[in-house]
Parts: C-alpha cells; sequence; structure tokens
C-alpha cells in the first residue's frame, strides 16, 4: 500500500516507525537559536565553555523541531493528516551536540476513532529520539488526528 | 531586583509573566516550514487554499518555537536557570495565521526545591500563547530547573 492510499484504519498499536540519521552542525544550532532561543550556550561556542554544558549545545526546541522534521519526512500519511492536536511529556533527556547525527523513531500507542465525528480518529504514538552514540536525547508522545477511509460512493 | 539577581527563591506561585507582540509574516512561515516542517499547507500559498485550513498556516512548532523566543526574551532568570527538562500537556487549539501578531503570558503554578540535589529546584509555569483577536492558539506546561542563591561566604 503507498502512504497517500492510508487512513487511519490502516494504523495499529504497536507498528513502529524510523528515520534515517540527520547531522547536525554547529552552524545549524548557532542558526536555529539566533532566530528562536538565544542563549549564549546556544550561540556562543566560546562563552558555552563557562556554562553547565561546558561546550555549545543546541536549544531543546531545535531538538524537537528537527525531530519532527525527521518524522514529517516519512511522510506517513499525505491524504489522512488533519492536524496535531498536541504533545504530553516531552522530556529533553540529554544536549544536543554539534556534529550529533540524530534520528528518530515513533511507535504506536494507541488507535482511537472519534466518538462525536465519524470521519476521523486519533493515532497516538512515542516518539523517541536518538543520536550516534545510542543515547536517548529526546521522549514526547504525540497525537496526530488522522482522516478515516471514505466510504465508496454507492454503485449504479 | 534586577533579573541577574533572581533564584528559585525570588519566585512564588501565581507570580505571571507577560511579553510584548511578535507580528509573524507569510515569509516567517515558510522559512521556518521550509527547515523542519515542510508540509504544502505550510509551505505554499495558492496549494493551501485547497487544504482544511483553506490558507496557509504557521507550522505548530513554529508556533512553539515563536512563543519560547518571546518567553526567552523575558530574561527572567539569566544566572539562575539550569535547563528546562520537559513539557507537559501541548496543546495547539488554533493556527497560526500570516499576519498575526502574537504574545505570551506564563503563570507560575508550582516551586518545588529538589529534594536530591539542595542547590536547585523546578519552577513549574502554565504558558499560553495569545494573537491579535484575543484567541488563544496555544497551551503548555513547561518546567525550569532553576539555582538557590548561593549561600554567601563565611566571613573570616
Amino acid at each position: 500500500m503507498d502512504n497517500a492510499s492510508r487512513y487511519l484504519e490502516d494504523f495499529s498499536v504497536g507498528m513502529e516507525f524510523h528515520s534515517g540519521p540527520k547531522l547536525v552542525s554547529e552552524a545549524d544550532i548557532i542558526r536555529y537559536a539566533t532566530e528562536y532561543d538565544p542563549q549564549y550556550y546556544h550561540l556562543d561556542p566560546e562563552a558555552a565553555k563557562h556554562s553547565q554544558f561546558g561546550q555549545l549545545i543546541g536549544s531543546g526546541l531545535h531538538t524537537l523541531s528537527l525531530s519532527f522534521r525527521l518524522f514529517f519526512d516519512l511522510d506517513l500519511w499525505p491524504k489522512a493528516i488533519i492536524a496535531s492536536p498536541g504533545m504530553n511529556n516531552l522530556k529533553w533527556l540529554l544536549p544536543l551536540l554539534p556534529g550529533d547525527a540524530i534520528s528518530i523513531s515513533a511507535e504506536i500507542t494507541e488507535v482511537r476513532p472519534s466518538r462525536s465525528k465519524p470521519d476521523r480518529g486519533l493515532v497516538i504514538m512515542d516518539h523517541k529520539t536518538t543520536n550516534q552514540r545510542g543515547e536517548v536525547i529526546l521522549t514526547v508522545e504525540c497525537l496526530h488526528m488522522l482522516r478515516r477511509r471514505p466510504e465508496p460512493a454507492a454503485g449504479g
């Protein structure tokens, strides 16, 4: 089945999806931080040596943004996606470091058809971001609202 | 008290902090989406007219990134901050639209000194992002780990 044919009915608890790795440079970290999180330990490699981290680290929101770029690139449900209404239990476990190659995995923990809207339902997934040393640096539960498969038009 | 003198002891439940507004352009939305969330309704104003939203909207992670830029610019605790270990109950309530001017507020709901590490503790805040129409577009609870005020050196 190609991804564009997938609807809510095609996803079930326990399915797992994995991305390839993405290399993150010092310049990438500084560019995100300049626009969205200009704390000195995300911006200035020299000053960051005197921070609690002892070196430049990526913004936690940069880790999150990159993690979902990797997830969206999987393009799991191009026609079914309605929106992602929220996230729960986001944990930043370890910092993103310059030169890290991060990858993500996402496992479905629940598929919940809507009670009020019969054309849709929620897929709930545990997302995990891992660096090239095999360390998990971020975990989060994310909700995705998907369309159910449209009824075929009645034949004549 | 200037912000650089603030430690965990200077924050208490019920304190609220507010940012000024930040204008978000269509170009801002497309730039974020190009790098982090390249779904067509964040990237292509023409194609987005045929999406469920009927127009271009910002990525939810863009709304989140901008919200925390506004929060970090308040610079509430430049010397006390250790890290932000996580977030809970993130809800995207309404989309970010081109031309919106968003602002944030953050209210402290809990201050919890660490049991295991006497030099630090958690501040837990309810964050809220509002557009220029007074609509709340995002809510999230965020945890921030702060240093306690250092003991003064013993006199001689």
